[in-house]
């Protein structure tokens, strides 16, 4: 059973095992790691008499122990060594373990003799150089015994407010808001350098390495409860889980972004990934649009994953909604930045009459009241001052983004301090962008100092506020779903399918299961006697007289009905009925298809061929896709991907071209959306009502401007 | 008659009108901005006697004059000043005006007087603010003398070579390889300020103004001749040529690279331009294209106008090629660079055999042999250097991207040292990333003290290699492109249209223009005489006797034909083709259609329907557009868009997704693409030897495996 992390993240004793007097040595860095972190001095860091067993924060004794078969009587930094973890008489709550992948067994056996709560395994030499055999046994052993493992070939781990630092990194970082996982260990040390630097803290800052047991699941469920934690951010090169990962995701990234950097969009990257860790990286756009829809940040490079870290570090709490306001004083650098606002998904709003006044009466005559606000090369520290002052108050603007450009008459330094000043007196996200050399370094100095974000290009600062800001959007559609049980009877029928080894459901099951979540499709006659299709469609005509027929063949096993001539359109009478009846069965006969019927249905005339489907991803569950239909289907790729459950199917389709199509919105008549998105919502329904059907695929489904028209629908079983 | 621009760019003397002995004014600024640039110090930067005019570099004397009613008999600087530039005896090579705009004309005349060769007006006022007359009367007045002008409302100009700064910028550039023209004036400043603190020196630094005259023509013709440049770099709000613009790009960006950043993407941007310039920016894509085709280096922001520049600088005469190898300290960060190598157009070519085994001999066994090629985290500076030595000679490798990250045996500053040193010895443009903060701040600044690009992040490399990169693929297309002759017959065929006030050619009259390019359409019959079409269609099925007609009503304005039942498709025989007949006269009469006649084509079966066009566009002229076709063509936008001429249609396939069907790419049967590209020839020779079109469009052309039909062509006239 695994127990809690608790005595991981705040260990009250810890083990070094390879602890060495060589400081060379990954064993003796790791000790003193731990030592230089604070570890036996807690609640006090400015004692140093690191002889005794100190009380820690919990004012519980906590304990430091060197392991090392060679240096069993002695002492290390003044710790009393031991030959073996049985040595020591209590149970230990967290044993690092660096000897050497082919003693780490044996240690672990001594491990569970201790009844030790956590380990972290250094050392490597398991499965990522295909030693999988040993990873297993060495999990194994930990599992049975309910001991928790973070590794093997891992950095190791750093809790900065625990004072905790069980890694060989190089350096402490110290504590703040930010929870870091990362499958790397060299992002891990990239992250540190640079992360100190910038004198951003962390409180968790963990590798994972080969994750045998513990996991970005455990990290990330831990951090969502740590109040410490304002900001989770991860490397990861594969993903454990797949739909309760995206679950947590979506439940976490309500209360605090989550910034995720997963490589392999490319098809080189892919390659890449497969020999640096011997796995296969899942389709990358579904777990793109699924950590979009749960409300991650995505970010896809090193520099905007730092970008929103810093960014997050400095604005918590604050407004970083779409709408930013530009104040420049160069109007074209402020054209330019109008083309990055709207590349990276942000809103330039109009500026409200009032305000426009109120920059009016402080601004000369010359200035650009528009958005961006232009206060023209000659302003100074003032003239920022009186539109800053008007900005703040105004309605309708989230963050405003000040650009500087060192000009005849530009006060740099006073300016800085303006924007500074303005900041405190707002939530709304202010930002800088100060560009130029020498001369306005000394006022981006000054901004850093006091943590106002600014940046050499606005590039840098629209990036990271898009990627922000659209985690807030993607948010919105997260609200819970209630579903329809399922339906004895429908159970029994598709079991009965499958019991008769259909990969399939038969049409007229399908229709069954389609109108249990009030989806009509068109009226349809199935049958393999032509008197009684030829009566059918003359009932049919009867009622509805200027309406054409379609045929085609039906049968469980896929069929390629336009290589078999399986479709014959535009029926108008008996006779032409009769015609394709009859070449409908010869191309049975020629194809010889099993369990094949003639299907006669009502021809959907005009309207737009759209196709709908939900698959089965082995990794996230239910994905439904939906786009545009037709011959050009396959060329276009026209479609937008979601895993379900959602309740934003608008969304979906305002992400296809068709979805503005069929709105109206280029000028055609509007289709019937609603009863668009009620077939979605349906399909939905029976995806997750029954787990024996594995996918649904509509093609095509014809919306015309009065209906949703599923057409052809197939259902897969398992 | 504009003479050349020698004169300005060298003068052997400068007035500035407007100087003053107040130095807050801009007069007195510039007035000590042409002392402190060393312009009466030519040859010898250390002498300081500026009371005497001094030899200039060819040996001229170089003269300063003041100009200030109020100072007649003074002196400023040392320097005698003059009532007015009418004192001055001697024709003056070069006028800087600082007065007020309304004193500017009276200025220009005394400048007529003066015979001076060229001016530069400052003063703002003219048609930026809406002053068109007084800017026409001072533009007339020079034209007419034959006086060059700059500006008005520009910061002036700086030729660091000639020690000319005649502008109130704050700081002179040092002389270097970079041409730098803004149509901005705070884009200027900023620019020079990060300029000076990188150490980037330029040949020309020319702020534009309001291009009452001297426009980005004249001064990138100047460039291209002048061997001081070697990058050309413009920022610009406006074009003020279309074809001849591009032209004068594509001829000098075969031998200098030329760097544009034009804002103006997004609707946003237009809007905020159209306020800050009031001038509308014209179709975005057109230009795009036009500028990539041209094989200009196009850059949508500042940091990268800023980082492109800056890598031209370091990187004079390298192998900067498509084929990057990484090689990484850390194979997580090589994964992400992969994805941002495929995203920026770069190519991660496979490492040869025999590179891969000089590796193998060098490097660990753990090492990744593929490319990115990982040196994995315990690399010290030698492993570096041993790769490094086996790729500075692979074949195939046209560039090298280092990545460092600072792990515990990384050798930060030897390893910087190595990678300047193998820069050395080779032509393949060498770029390091080394990732992290104060640890790897040494190597990033010995890296950058040695003019080795470096950057923070492997994005920025990347994209600007990319950028880089990328313009040499399209610089392969520009070769030139023979042309056939007009023929008498068809110019007059298309003026007789055209007199009978036709706005398209009537179909008979574009078969004939058709086929003298080479394009047999599908057969046909156009006529008003249902027995005549009886009888073609007779004779049409009795040479082919499986093939069907496809009638439609063809009439010189343009039809809505779907919505009049204008096309009639499958028509398999007589009886059909009556009943067919007999529906468009309905039509013909139905929507009043004025000298309708009927057509009857050979239907093509299968196929690709495409679409294929040629407009002509105010500033560029002759654009094609090809791309899918059929109903799905609007919602697609699957388009590729050249300024013509080009002969490179296969890149324009290529660039679109039908391109990629067509070839047969994915798995579909391969069409007649070699037909396909001498349609596109032949419409290309269409447009540019009859200026008497305005337009071509081909909907559907419909592509089959054996020929290229031009199914519905429409020849629009002027």
């Amino acid at each position: 059973m695994a127990h809690s992390l608790a005595s991981f993240f705040n260990p009250s004793s810890i083990a070094v095992v390879g602890a060495s007097q060589n400081p060379a040595k990954l064993g003796a860095i790791i000790f003193q790691n731990i030592l230089d972190a604070g570890f036996m001095q807690p609640g006090d860091s400015s004692s140093h008499c690191a002889e005794q067993p100190h009380v820690s924060e919990n004012n519980t004794l906590r304990k430091l122990y060197p392991i090392n078969p060679k240096l069993g009587n002695q002492s290390i930094a003044g710790h009393a060594a031991y030959a073996s973890i049985t040595d020591v008489k209590t149970a230990i709550d967290l044993v690092v373990i660096v000897v050497p992948g082919k003693f780490v067994s044996g240690v672990i056996d001594d491990c569970v003799k201790n009844r030790t709560k956590n380990v972290i395994i250094i050392s490597a030499g398991f499965g990522e150089v295909g030693n999988h055999e040993l990873e297993d046994e060495v999990k194994e052993k930990c599992a049975a015994a309910g001991i928790r493992l973070l590794g093997p070939n891992c950095l190791g781990a750093i809790f900065p407010y625990a004072k905790v630092n069980a890694s060989f990194a190089d350096g402490m970082p110290k504590p703040g808001p930010i929870g870091f996982i990362s499958q790397s260990g060299a992002f891990c040390t990239a992250m540190l350098d640079w992360a100190t630097e910038k004198n951003i803290g962390f409180s968790h800052f963990v590798s994972l390495g080969n994750k045998a047991d513990i996991s970005e699941m455990d990290l990330v469920a831990a951090m969502a409860e740590d109040p410490n934690v304002e900001v989770i951010a991860l490397y990861l090169e594969t993903i454990a889980f797949g739909a309760p990962w995206m679950n947590l995701i979506r439940n976490v990234a309500k209360q605090k972004p989550v910034v995720i950097l997963e490589p392999g969009e490319s098809t080189a990257a892919q390659a890449a990934s497969l020999s640096h860790t011997g796995s296969l990286a899942p389709n990358a756009r579904i777990i793109r649009e699924a950590y979009r829809h749960a409300g991650a940040i995505q970010v896809s490079s090193m520099r905007d994953m730092f970008g929103v870290i810093q960014m997050l570090t400095w604005a918590p709490g604050r407004n970083m909604g779409r709408n930013v306001a530009v104040l420049t004083n160069a109007g074209g650098v402020g054209v330019l930045t109008s083309d990055l606002i709207e590349k990276y998904g942000l809103k330039l709003p109009r500026i409200d009459a009032q305000t426009t006044a109120q920059l009016q009466a402080v601004l000369p005559a010359t200035a650009g009241l528009g958005n961006p606000i232009d206060v023209i090369g000659d302003a100074d520290a003032q003239r920022y001052q009186d539109a800053l002052d008007v900005l703040v108050q105004a309605p309708g603007i989230d963050q405003i983004l000040v650009l500087l450009t060192p000009q005849k008459t530009t006060q740099v330094l006073q300016t800085a301090q303006i924007i500074a000043a303005a900041r405190q007196k707002t939530q709304k996200n202010i930002v800088a962008s100060f560009v130029g050399g020498q001369k306005v370094r000394p006022g981006a100095q000054l901004l850093q100092s006091k943590a106002v974000p600014v940046y050499d290009f606005p590039d840098d600062a629209v990036r990271v506020m898009g990627l922000i800001s659209n985690r807030l959007g993607a948010l919105e559609s997260t609200d819970q779903i209630a579903l329809p049980s399922p339906e004895p009877e429908l159970v029994k029928t598709i079991k009965t399918a499958k019991a008769n080894g259909l990969s399939s459901l038969p049409q007229p099951d399908v229709r069954d299961l389609m109108a249990s979540v009030g989806v009509q499709m068109p009226v349809s006659c199935e049958s393999t006697n032509k008197a009684f299709t030829l009566a059918w469609a003359a009932d049919f005509w009867a009622q509805n007289p200027n309406e054409v027929l379609v045929m085609k063949i039906s049968a469980p096993e896929a069929i390629h009905k336009t290589e078999l001539k399986g479709v014959i359109l535009g029926i108008t009478d008996e006779e032409e009925l009769e015609n394709a009846w009859e070449m409908l069965r010869r191309s049975i006969a020629k194809g010889t298809i099993k369990n094949a019927t003639i299907q006669t249905q009502h021809q959907i005339q005009g309207g737009q061929s759209l196709i709908l489907g939900v698959t089965t991803d082995k990794n996230f569950g239910r994905v439904m896709v939906v786009g545009a239909g037709g011959i050009y289907s396959e060329i276009v790729a026209d479609t937008a991907v979601r895993v379900l459950p959602t309740n934003r199917f608008d969304q979906m389709l305002e992400e296809t071209n068709i979805g503005e199509i069929i709105s109206g919105a280029r000028g055609e008549d509007p289709l019937a959306v609603q009863a668009l998105h009620h077939t979605m919502q349906a399909v939905q329904n029976l995806m997750l009502t029954y787990p024996q059907i594995t996918a649904i695929d509509i093609n095509p489904l014809i919306l015309t401007k009065t209906a949703s028209h599923c057409v052809d629908v197939k259902i897969i079983l398992k």
